[in-house]
């Protein structure tokens, strides 16, 4: 397809697997991507530089970072002073919302998605929620993701001329080992991710939520994760 | 009533007339305020400070400052290096969305101020949308409004936990005019506000739609503006 001719997609892009891999299935897709990386003041910045080696890995057309201050608001582990939470069993893990949901985090990312989906007339945003892995995450739901492109529809100049912004997310219903092998098939960067809530440096800590839910769907899948880790 | 038992309410706060009223209404409807302002890297920077004042004379429990990169995003007079529209008449202000729409700006700010209202436990927000004056912006609407609360119901921790966040709007369907007789009656400060597109230095230039729909005003209701303009 001509390069000019393919449609836009937005990719929100944390240097993070999930979103590495979905970036690949929105290219897999047809799409031209632009990924979009929010600098929030998180705990683990290294991600924006992940994301902006991935971006390149993957030959994204371009990578924009937007800065926005969310230790301003505070209440979540990824942006307070507060432990994140380590060596959780499955069970544990399972239970409520973690302290380190970010509040309204992916409404705020999502908005400013759309709005640079409608600057650069990209119809589709792609955004790599998962609801197997992260259930207790009530931004990451099917009903928050319908409601949203609701509000994007009713709020935007897009929306009023009658152009869509659809959310994509491929992985909703993958289980971790299912975004591993989809992520190989593709030819994911994965070797470029970072998936850690609290690094030590650039090297994941091991313990934290996420590294283990990342380090049990390599398992799963029977793959080797290209990764360090600081506790294996 | 007890400052304690006080319920508390997020301002989303500009500086501006409508914003400086509404948080006056607030007051007036016995909550605590806490005034939260967007530094998004906008044209009128002068309303950052403007809105710190404004919340010092009403004595906000708190003025807080949001920074977020709306110049990254662009796609509207006031964040890009377009030129502001001037003395336009009123027909041509009524057409159409105007430049100085600022792309999901409502959305990306209510979404903002969600987060903060989650992490303070507050359980409303007050924001100045307009829709007569402005009926050019998609993002001031009603039917955006409600979806807009639906889409925090949906992906927010306060939501699961069957908290709602209600959107107030006061002055939705008021004209100017009306804002400024509200305001006056309630002893708002706003010989203090700021309402330019395009100020030259701390002064309203007096020619935007915004100095043009604010002069309107205060002359429909027979009332002297007490700030200056380089063009009266």
């Amino acid at each position: 397809m001509n390069e000019h001719t393919r449609q836009r997609a937005v990719i929100l892009a944390s240097g993070g697997l999930d979103s590495t891999v979905v970036a690949a299935v929105a290219q897999r897709d047809g799409y031209e991507i632009y990924l979009l990386t929010l600098a929030y003041r998180q705990r683990h910045a290294i991600e924006i530089e992940r994301a902006a080696q991935v971006a390149s890995a993957l030959g994204a057309r371009q990578h924009r970072v937007i800065e926005v201050d969310l230790r301003a608001i505070g209440g979540s582990a990824l942006t307070d002073d507060l432990p994140v939470p380590k060596n959780r069993s499955e069970q544990d893990r399972g239970q409520g919302i973690p302290i380190t949901y970010v509040p309204g985090r992916n409404l705020i990312f999502l908005s400013l998605a759309a709005a640079h989906a409608e600057v650069l007339g990209a119809s589709v945003i792609y955004f790599g929620a998962n609801v197997v892995d992260y259930s207790g995450y009530p931004d990451c739901r099917p009903e928050f993701l319908r409601a949203f492109e609701a509000v994007v529809q009713a709020g935007t100049k897009a929306g009023a001329e009658g152009r869509r912004i659809e959310v994509r997310t491929p992985l909703l219903s993958l289980t971790k080992a299912d975004i591993v092998r989809l992520g190989l098939t593709l030819n994911a960067p994965i070797h470029l991710t970072h998936s850690c809530y609290d690094p030590i440096g650039a090297v994941a800590c091991g313990l934290c939520d996420s590294c283990l839910i990342r380090k049990q769907g390599f398992a799963d899948a029977g793959v080797e994760d290209p990764i360090p880790y600081a506790v294996s």
